[in-house]
């Protein structure tokens, strides 16, 4: 098997009717499925952190529905894509996993986890929110608008200034990460466009609404959790990582300083190193 | 050298009219000061926290004036605290160390790296709050006066109660803690009164003021620091931990799951393998 996000060939399953992109290398044993974020397709998965996590498991990253050369419609709720994300691992005979889950991707898997609990082993929440959380991707706000609005900014380039802080040291960090996301130069996905986008704008704000006690829907979680995130994360504010790891009844957070949205990809080998501690641990704790 | 709190002798050196009661212990190298909570003597220390950090390092536990055996009064504000501090690490000649403080101690640790910051290189503040905090030590709160009051309760026996939360699984380690406090049977300090009680609770109560901009004076401290709490700590609330991490330009936060203000006695093996691979990382970045 390749070890790199790099290299691994895009393959395919069909599950209940919907033929599944997706990518798998690394080491034999039990698999990190890897669920992305807005509009990301296999293409936005960090080589850097994918590969250094492929060279102790399998790591499996999964397009959902609608996405890249996944077929279906994009799904307009977390709960229409974690049903995706589950027929998905069902389909590849997997019955046990660890799960990534980075901003969509981390609504999906506590989604997920709470719809099949057997499936889920350990799970890392990335710059994302709870159900009921705040101030979670408003596109509008005028950083952001400013950013995403920017003729100037072509391709991955915009990433660089959403996904990091303004400061030197954020702004090169991110500008080595555009970079890795172009070291894979055949076999790629295509870009999401607006219909993508506005399903999944949809989904975050169905994932806004929430019924009776906020966020005693998390009180039922118990597989160990890493909840990690920027300080300084301007499209899911990190206040919902706190409200993570303060009602996930088994969760550590880990918080980046100068770190926007994107601190996986600003500090890779640090991530990478805390995400294998905690993954490694054979402890019922998620204290690693 | 011993490398325990359990058997290292307490020593003494006199500086500026102060005669400070301290201990070391462990390897030589770069020494790692400890800064004590509130009422806390050179015996509030958990072996199976300092000990472990000893296998790597010099471990200096001081005793701040008025506490213990320590000379002097005790001050009734955490910047005579620091001066405390300072001086005492001049008379031991030690130019540069690291600083772990726990509560009142990470208190002191801002204050010093404040006043004298080529003493510190890298940080840790458990459990504590910058200046300008809220929910910091009001012990009249219903859960921590009951505790406090309560006449069947021996000993440390309140730290149980106090430190920890009370699921099973944290009150087990409550007691497990208590235990270890045990272990060192001589030469041992004695229990601080309300004397000391009382100028250290003028301390909090002066530390919660601040002047102009709030937390704007964590900015200038550019140490690497790692912020530890327990996210369900009723002494010092964990958003003052959010605050430091948000606040501090170079910091880093972890939080820990179903654990009080005593979580780096709560899951010493946790807390010392995080401590010893941020103070050991070479990166001026507190990423580790």
């Amino acid at each position: 098997m390749t070890a790199s996000n790099i290299t691994a060939p895009t393959q395919f399953i069909e599950a209940a009717g919907t033929r599944y992109a997706f990518r798998r290398f690394g080491r034999s044993g039990l698999p990190l499925l890897c669920l992305q974020h807005f509009t990301g397709t296999l293409d936005n998965w960090d080589p850097a952190v994918t590969d250094r996590l492929a060279a102790g498991r399998e790591v499996i990253l999964f397009e959902n529905a609608g996405v890249g050369r996944s077929g279906g419609r994009t799904p307009d709720t977390i709960a229409a894509m974690a049903d995706h994300a589950g027929a998905f691992v069902d389909a590849l005979g997997i019955q046990v996993c660890d799960v990534l889950g980075f901003s969509l991707g981390g609504m999906i898997a506590q989604q997920l986890v709470q719809d099949r609990p057997t499936i889920v082993r350990r799970m890392i929440l990335v710059g994302t929110s709870p159900r009921g959380g705040e101030d979670v991707m408003h596109l509008e706000k005028p950083n952001l608008a400013k950013a995403l609005s920017d003729p100037t900014l072509q391709g991955y380039e915009v990433l660089q200034r959403i996904f990091f802080t303004p400061s030197a040291a954020s702004q090169a960090a991110g500008a080595a990460f555009i970079k890795r996301l172009g070291q894979r130069t055949a076999d790629r996905e295509p870009p999401s466009g607006p219909e993508i986008a506005q399903a999944q704008m949809a989904a975050f704000r169905e994932w806004d609404q929430y019924a009776g006690e906020r966020f005693a829907d998390l009180k039922s979680i118990h597989q160990p959790t890493l909840v990690v995130n920027g300080v300084h994360d301007q499209m899911i504010a990190v206040r919902n990582s706190y409200w993570l790891s303060e009602n996930l009844p088994n969760a550590m957070l880990l918080t980046y300083p100068d770190a926007g949205h994107g601190s996986l990809f600003q500090y890779p080998e640090s991530f990478v190193r805390h995400a294998v501690a905690f993954l490694d641990s054979g402890s019922s704790s998620a204290a690693y």
